[in-house]
């Protein structure tokens, strides 16, 4: 894709609790997985609320994304994009293009609105989402990946399964259990860690 | 487009404070918009978790969607379809598009998941949706709708904001409220309604 100028934000600097799980880490393992080469824009303190930065990205959060050819916000439409462009991550046919969307938006709306309930410790959340793992546990039934091969809807998924890691909750659903360690052990999740973690600017923030 | 056999999910009973906000509300509106004919597949009681519903909606929820081509559950991904298939909700160039993914997304992942919470009174909400809802009305400055026309994007995003229309954190950003009272007044949207509320079958729930 040398016609491609791929190109997304992150923050220049955040604290040490946060490295490691800002959501710039999304496309980075996407562009990890295509084998696609990409630059970041940096953005120092406040830089994020300027109306430049807010013409791309409305809600001064990243990460946002530019190829040269269209610009995105949202991590969701971001993985949607850079999945639809490689060959590696790109379903077979139009159904298994529509199986990895669906699931794109799984993870970010019937997961995710409820794993960060489970994360903030409010009321009915552990239910919520373990009747989710319990969907998804049968959904995946004995295979690898949500669809026959790695794709942008596992990166979306294990990015908010990840969240929730190291609680009873997910640990008592074996087979989820066992599919988000699949996923993080792949060689292109930690070089995108590494990546959003080489990024970090300490020498910016006195 | 003859050769589509549109066909969504939708519950056949629901109590009387739940109808007209099934999500099945989505399509409806987007195939109101488009004008284009579909039929609803009404999920009885405990027919959602039947195993014949879980391989198409792995959730157990509504919507999920047939065309006749590809298979869909979530309705962002639902509404993205629907959009690309239909000549008055598609954007004009790829940029369009792009930024009409990225509003579906904000809509169901950076709004839904913090009304969600609004609506439900936790801690917090109250700020976390009053800063997202600055950031929308700046956003849209002038503009009528999300993207240069009426979208998929203005679906999901009023459908969302409709749960909190009440609020005085709605109230208190008139940019949106008068967004979203133009969203609602659209026909469309009104036949969506009531094609929801004319589903649901009295007769088969005694």
């Amino acid at each position: 894709m040398p016609d491609f100028d791929f190109h997304v934000s992150a923050f220049a600097w955040v604290p040490e609790t946060s490295r490691g799980w800002v959501k710039c880490l999304r496309p980075r393992w996407a562009f990890e997985e295509a084998g696609f080469a990409y630059r970041t824009t940096r953005l120092g303190p406040g830089e994020g609320g300027s109306d430049g930065y807010r013409a791309w990205q409305p809600f001064g959060m990243v990460p946002a994304y530019d190829d040269g050819r269209v610009r995105l916000f949202e991590s969701g439409a971001i993985l949607l994009r850079i999945g639809a462009l490689s060959d590696r991550l790109r379903g077979w046919d139009d159904a298994e293009e529509a199986t990895i969307a669906s699931w794109v938006f799984a993870a970010l709306n019937t997961f995710e609105t409820h794993t960060s309930r489970l994360t903030d410790g409010l009321p009915g959340a552990v239910e919520a989402v373990s009747r989710r793992l319990e969907a998804l546990e049968a959904a995946l039934g004995d295979r690898e990946w949500l669809v026959e091969r790695f794709s942008v809807a596992d990166i979306a998924m294990a990015t908010v399964l990840r969240e929730i890691g190291e609680t009873a909750v997910l640990r008592r659903h074996a087979g989820v259990s066992a599919y988000l360690a699949r996923c993080l052990a792949r060689p292109a999740f930690d070089r995108a860690l590494q990546a959003q973690f080489a990024d970090f600017d300490d020498s910016r923030v006195a």
